[in-house]
């Protein structure tokens, strides 16, 4: 079986072992690093189309083949160059990687479209070999080492300092060096095993979403979630900026709990993963405004207020070790732009994760959480705005509401002129999640239970009627009853129903008056979020979630986008300059000061058939 | 009695007033400012020359002077500019400060040259008033207060995003902002009274001098002087070297005592000043390059054999806190880059202070410490060495040696064929400084009671023959008898002596010899450290401390010029850049590789009449 061996390449001086592989007779070169552990750029998929993948063979380089020729020509085979997903290793291989075949990473999204980003993380490992000192190279060791790395001058953390010339004497003046934008953060043999991790957080103000990525790969190691735990103090924004306004310890109360509920997670990561929370250098928080505000510690109260301001929008970047979160003594945490107050770092991170930039067609995209935000345009030009929804998709404030966990009736259809319930887990239901009140009302509107103004209707010809009744709070309408206990929408749950939808439907219309497009003409609505990835469709235009004239075809579900683009964020500097780009060019428009908010969402609490 | 009130302008708001003085009628703006602690530049001294001082007075300002005519021209004088060395305070007057009459940091060395730096240190404070928010003006508090500082765009530490709402709120939106390299580290009140302070050390081997400057007019409010406590583990670099060598326990021993030491000097020097450790916003160490890596915890054992290479010879940053300093939160250190192992940030720093760059004629710089370093040329090129001279100069390893505190035999003369000497502190003498010995073996040389070998000669003609006897260590030399006891030179301190001026003149005469100048032509000899300060040029030249033809004449003491450059690297940025520029271009001559400076060596030890 040959061996093959891969050298890493110093800028300017020699070449260091990476990995060492023995692999069967005949197996391709890209075959063989993925052994090893190294990830090769292919675009193509390791089909010889896309000539990405080359690599130098300095020993034992087969027989270059036809598309080899090709593409790379005479005077680059004569190098030695090939194409690693069609050089074979029929004998002992040294093949040295350069940078620009390094992996990337790829941002895939739910609904499986995949947005290609770079594996650009902030945090980068390097191995490399340098030279040793004599006395007519009168370089000291950093001098030799960042010559090696091909920068033209680097600033070094002491601790980074502390190793080096220890690391290059007793490894023959080879090291792997760990660098931030150019700063070198630590000097390990070129041998270590350590890993070089990031994290990437989804801080929502009811959920919190973690992924642990390995930035040497791009591979996703572990994912968390966990309930947001200032959630005991306000169960949404504005609530919990009261809570925050209410001096320097009831700030530092609700940065204690989302730092520490994120050093948890990190460590539950870590855990999972079978990594020690060290190998972490890089951890980026995406949320909305106000959760970036409390997580960083910045006092929230002027955004409670007109004109909205916050602190900051940009990115703010703080040592991991200053908040006390379990990491490597260089990490930090950085935190993604907000457009302004009210459309935050989530918004801006699903943009970058969507590639939004990049459509042509005009878009409504729609993240429905604990807030709704908006955005409608194209690559072109794009505004946004936060509706205040409100939590009622999350399942707060509904009487019978409930998050989407076992339990949640999460959708409900007419069959045969009764409900047909799918309850999460298949359990017996005990409550209702986002989802399921938005196909329970749509079903209702369909039978005449409900009407135009949003009123439960008594006494009428629906099928449905005989749920109507009254309840100990007024008129309600029961979803289901049984052994297990009742569940019922009441007459105020509807109401809260019409406050949530209307404000997005009114936002979404609004914004595409602004730009000057009919419902009719958006391309695409996306939808994002927990919520907006498992609602009908049908439903959600049945109900006037979405204005008049959006045709229900159009619309689809891509995820967690706030996630995607954290992750995104963290692995790919196209990302953070793409998020920065955005969260400066994008429009914001303050729908609370808009009269043609308040006439448009009167008109679209109610329901139209 | 007028009222004088000073504003600052932002870049595009508002103004903030910074102070307010009631002065006496017909006062100059100029001495009004002062008055209201603000310095303004005046290369002419305040004589209507130079043009610099102009403020603008926005009202009650006074009829132009013709100085002020001729200087300003009619458009400026008709926007209200006026020279503050002219402008009288007639009436009440309202007078805008503009960045350019900001005050200037001159260095006065010890012979009474002055090198003029801009006072344009690396921590900035900024008075500035923002736009308030309003909903048609969506800008957060951070670009606000950039945008007013006329910045593009800065990064922020968290602790000033903290501050920056509640400041401006609370101040009709004008804030004081503390920058670092465009780095915003803290938001006051405008009116915050927090003085901006930095400290400057030179960190020797034997002795540690700081001084706390006030970065806001470049004043030096405090010094202080401690012996270095690494003292006890070693007298010299190379077993300072050698103790810390021994491990990590030895490593942070050594760094502890002298960080410690440091920190130590900080909370003297605001003591001494009235002022709170944490308004010194910036510390600067400059040291050999031994010294440096201890401070800083590198290892320094590559320095101690060939090929002698450092970890780094760059300026190195690092939090105060991080090294356990009392100082401002955000407070960093920041070492003086070397050109090599044996010539440090000391010597950078000196050269820095004396505006080497601007020598047009060739100088001969020698800093004698624990070390001696020499560097030898012009600003066109300059070559400089370490030489291996050892703490003679200061006193150790001499038999009565001390260091120049009372009690020492600080000078020698012949006076009537017998010895005068001169006692620092007046008293009886307890032993023999650095600038002593050479005097007494300057007089020893002129009598004959030491021959050209060095030899101590016992009976001859000499009017001190009397002195020579043989002591318990064989043949010496009595200085001075009496009822407090005996101060005697042996001849093994002679031989130390020997050794220690032959390797710098060793090193002076090499150095020489490879720019082609020959020492009649050398047109200056800066003798720098304290005793390079106190030494007589004449016994110098007379022991051969110096290569022969050198004129004494042009010898001259230039005190402790890397104290003096460190200040400079704390107040100037263009100090800072020239000090950088200085350690690459500086060209190092490794002496002890060198075969001409054996033999130059051999010989210089001798002594020539």
């Amino acid at each position: 079986m040959p061996t093959v061996r891969f050298l890493s390449s110093g800028a300017s001086a020699g070449y260091c072992e990476v990995a060492s592989v023995e692999v069967e007779d005949g197996t391709t070169v890209f075959a063989a690093a993925r052994a090893a552990g190294i990830a090769l750029v292919s675009p193509c998929g390791g089909k010889g189309r896309c000539g990405r993948c080359v690599v130098e063979i300095r020993e034992g380089a087969p027989e270059p083949t036809d598309v080899e020729r090709q593409v790379l020509g005479p005077a680059r085979l004569a190098q030695g160059r090939r194409m690693a997903c069609r050089a074979l290793a029929l004998r002992d291989l040294v093949v040295v990687l350069p940078a620009a075949s390094r992996a990337e990473f790829t941002e895939v999204l739910a609904d499986g479209e995949s947005i290609g980003f770079d594996l650009t993380p902030a945090v980068v490992a390097r191995v490399v070999g340098v030279d040793a000192p004599a006395l007519d190279d009168p370089r000291d060791d950093l001098a030799r080492l960042v010559d090696a790395l091909g920068y033209g001058r680097i600033e070094a953390e002491p601790v980074a300092l502390r190793e080096l010339p220890r690391v290059l004497r007793a490894n023959g003046f080879c090291a792997r060096a760990i660098l931030r934008d150019g700063r070198l953060l630590r000097v390990e043999p070129p041998s270590a095993s350590g890993r070089l991790l990031g994290a990437a957080f989804d801080v929502g103000t009811t959920t919190v979403a973690g992924a642990l990525l390995d930035l040497e790969n791009g591979r996703q190691l572990a994912v968390a979630s966990r309930t947001n735990p200032q959630h005991a103090l306000g169960d949404d924004v504005v609530s919990r900026m009261d809570y925050a306004s209410g001096g320097e310890a009831a700030l530092g109360d609700m940065q204690s709990r989302i730092v520490g509920c994120v050093g948890d997670m990190l460590a539950e990561l870590a855990r999972t993963a079978g990594v020690a929370p060290g190998a972490v250098h890089e951890i980026v928080v995406a949320g909305n405004n106000v959760m970036t505000h409390l997580f960083l510690g910045l006092p929230p109260e002027a955004m409670a207020t007109v004109p909205f301001a916050p602190v900051t929008n940009s990115a703010v970047s703080v040592p991991a070790a200053e908040l006390g979160l379990a990491a490597a003594p260089t990490a930090r945490v950085t935190t993604v732009p907000s457009a302004s107050a009210y459309v935050g770092g989530d918004i801006i991170a699903g943009l970058t994760a969507l590639g939004f930039s990049g459509f042509d067609d005009e878009v409504l995209f729609i993240d429905i959480g604990t807030n709704g935000e908006v955005v409608a345009g194209s690559g072109a030009r794009a505004m946004c705005a936060a509706t205040a929804a409100g939590p009622a998709f999350e399942g707060a404030r509904i009487s019978c509401g409930m998050r989407a966990v076992p339990g949640a009736i999460a959708h409900a259809r007419l069959a045969d002129g009764n409900l047909d319930l799918e309850v999460l887990g298949g359990g017996p239901p005990g409550g209702v999640c986002g989802t399921g009140l938005v196909d329970l009302a749509a079903a209702m509107l369909e039978t005449g239970v409900l009407d135009d103004t949003g009123r439960i209707v008594e006494g009428g010809a629906s099928p449905l009627a005989s749920r109507v009744r009254e309840g100990s709070e007024g008129i309600e309408f029961v979803v289901a009853s049984g052994d297990c206990g009742e569940v019922a929408l009441t007459q105020r749950d509807i109401r809260e129903l019409q406050l949530a939808k209307g404000a997005i439907a009114a936002g979404a219309g609004v914004l595409l008056g602004r730009i000057g497009v009919a419902p009719a003409d958006v391309r695409r609505v996306l939808l994002a979020g927990a919520f907006g990835s498992t609602i009908r469709p049908e439903s959600a235009v049945a109900i006037g979630l979405l204005p008049d004239g959006i045709d229900p075809a159009r619309v689809c579900a891509v995820g967690n986008t706030a996630a995607a683009g954290a992750r995104a964020f963290l692995a790919s500097r196209r990302a953070r300059e793409e998020a920065t780009r955005l969260a400066r060019w994008l429009e914001v428009v303050e729908l609370s000061a808009d009269l043609d908010f308040q006439d448009a969402f009167a008109d679209a609490m109610m329901f139209r058939s």
